[in-house]
């Protein structure tokens, strides 16, 4: 079979299981989810025999220790995936839930019903766990997924998707409910990406190159986000020390990742007081501080900002910070360079910050809370599948419900149209 | 300008004027919309004349007579706009509703703030009403549009672009909130598909060829539905004159729109008795009958459908029928010809009324009631924009509400990560 004709068959059967899923009863996809837990379980040393092979050829290829620590299945990650699964058995099945039930003047009555979205493309980079991460929850929802792994986890995805495939056919549901594509060639990709009639949606994960190349060549709906340039504004009104916790734990504690800090507004009333208190805590860090020029005659050892540091997604211990005139200009600033993902006030003027939640544009938008608070777990939605800063669908972390949609249902006794 | 240049300026203008929006007050928003309506009033006279300048030309082109009476803006009609702008004035804002507010076990409390897409497309035919009808919808939800009508309709379209841009302005909002495409040229809408950094989504509303079109030259969203291949199944247990009436007026009420009936299944234990009676009802109005082999052997002045008949929307006095042997072969009928539209059960059987209403994937589906109640009015929506049988973000008739989407807010007292 060619390239085309491989993805064309895993989409195909894909969709027809996904029919078969949505009709699968709550206890039956828990039962599913304990069984993949348990032959995660026994088979952990074939699992990682598997790994082991993607190890050996990234090594070879030269990959960062970076790279590889992410692409090992250790113990430790093998038990968190195993855990991962139990806490997807918890979370309750958003499928089926009816809502917003009324009668309507025409005596029918009229609600919503959540069911599954249908077939779930994933596209992600190194991390093999994600492969059971997100067919857990894809499953859960009642969904379909086709997942297309990086080169280098080839033989670690194949594996995990064959234990996950076997619970699935111990509880005679169809298998290609979870697939994995077993090519590393790019164009399945590309392929993947023209199958708008079998998936329904496309979810990547990865640098921002991957999702780039995603959004710009499918012709199935995208849920992406791009990268998190977050800022927090440190308000006139700000406690002083409540701002230096908030912008040391956005940028210290893990630098990292999409909802790290990246971006420091300081109000020119408090700067003069604020920014050397900050400061110390930060270079106490190791963080460098790129600044403004007012930033700059406050503290001595930041280094002057250029104009390409605002848009930038550092992910390491670097800040850019810059003295604003007013709450409106952090505003302006924001608009100008975020990445409507996170943005955070600090302030205790109680206008500020009801103008700040309603007038920023953000998935995330808080007051008084550091910036790595923007997760699905920390937002209460359970497991998170991923971030979205396109307004369409979902806005912010993605959990179960947000691989569900809603249809319309009547219960009429024989009303007809007058 | 190139049209290329006019395009992305109307693009950017929409993007300004849609932050200066999200913030406006129902109030005000409300005050517009009475100014809009005053205005179409007032400027009638205007309004007509240059309406006949597009009737004038499609006479000449030889439109047909039903396109110029969708072209026509009599008085009944200037009066139908005028109303549903006071309709639109009653119904509650959308913007701003908090729903979902909980404390998590970290200390902050998080929630969803309802708030507007930002800039909406619309691309439409020739009915020049609904340049009021959409841009009333998406400023009362916050949001900018760019409207791009019929060519048939430009006159028009400018012209009640211009009373409505007039009442913007009366009002000190930025009268880029409502544009309307100012040349006919069909590039533009090739254009218009490329703003993704401006556009947010893009509703088309219009024949099958307008919207694959849109769908298929689009980098932004489309929300969207291709056609309404509506059925009916009357189940073994159906009240025959309750069955009769639901096809009846499904069929023939109001044949030439997306929710009107299309196929007819009858369980083959009820068909010898039901389709004499609802084929006597049929006939008597005109109604064509396309049916299957056992069809034809019932109802002699049926004719034999051929495979082409059960994916068609007919739009017209023709109804496909087929006899089924179980609940199960009509909802295989429906997966394979059916298009996700509205989909209704016609049964005094409670467990299949239930099967049918989880089991089937439609925006809409009913039990024991007329397709035709598929309409956001009917839903109790207010008014609506469109319908859309793709599940992400609207599934179903769209409303106010599915012209905006929630951000995340959180409420914290200095909050950090451990």
């Amino acid at each position: 079979m060619s390239i085309q004709e491989t993805i064309k068959k895993i989409a195909v059967d894909a969709k027809i299981a996904a029919r078969s899923m949505a009709a699968l009863s709550t206890a039956k996809k828990n039962r599913v989810l304990e069984s993949m837990a348990s032959g995660l379980l026994a088979q952990t040393a074939f699992i990682q025999a598997e790994n082991q092979k993607d190890l050996v050829a990234g090594k070879a290829k030269g990959l960062s220790a970076a790279m590889l620590d992410r692409l090992e299945l250790s113990d430790k990650v093998m038990g968190a995936m195993i855990d991962g699964l139990r806490q997807v058995i918890a979370l309750p099945d958003p499928v089926g839930e009816i809502s917003d039930m009324s009668r309507r003047p025409s005596g029918i009555t009229v609600g919503r019903m959540r069911i599954p979205l249908g077939v779930i493309g994933m596209i992600y980079e190194s991390r093999p766990n994600v492969t059971v991460d997100a067919a857990s929850l894809c499953l859960k929802a009642g969904n379909a997924i086709v997942l297309r792994g990086g080169s280098e986890a080839i033989h670690s995805n194949l594996a995990l998707a064959q234990v996950l495939q076997d619970a699935l056919r111990s509880e005679d549901v169809d298998p290609a409910v979870i697939q994995v594509i077993p090519t590393t060639d790019r164009d399945a990709v590309t392929c993947m990406l023209q199958m708008e009639e079998q998936i329904d949606l496309i979810i990547p994960r990865g640098g921002e190159g991957l999702i780039r190349f995603v959004s710009e060549n499918s012709r199935i709906p995208v849920l992406k986000h791009y990268k998190g340039v977050c800022h927090v504004f440190i308000d006139e009104s700000a406690k002083i020390e409540m701002g230096v916790n908030i912008v040391n734990n956005g940028k210290v504690q893990r630098p990292g990742v999409c909802n790290a800090l990246e971006t420091l507004l300081v109000h020119e009333k408090i700067a003069g007081t604020f920014l050397p208190a900050v400061a110390e805590n930060l270079l106490a860090a190791g963080v460098e501080i790129r600044g403004c020029k007012k930033t700059c005659s406050i503290i001595r050892k930041a280094v002057p900002a250029t104009e390409a540091d605002w848009p930038m997604e550092f992910l390491e211990l670097i800040l850019a910070v810059k003295v604003v005139s007013s709450l409106d200009e952090a505003m302006d600033h924001i608009v100008a360079y975020g990445s409507q993902h996170t943005e955070v006030i600090v302030t205790e003027n109680y206008t500020n910050s009801q103008r700040f939640i309603r007038e920023v544009d953000a998935s995330a938008v808080m007051i008084n809370a550091s910036t790595r608070f923007a997760d699905g777990g920390e937002f209460g939605l359970g497991s998170e599948i991923g971030i979205s800063t396109t307004k369409l669908h979902a806005y912010g972390p993605m959990g179960l419900k947000e691989l569900t949609t809603k249809k319309f249902i009547v219960y009429g006794d024989g009303q007809v149209r007058v």
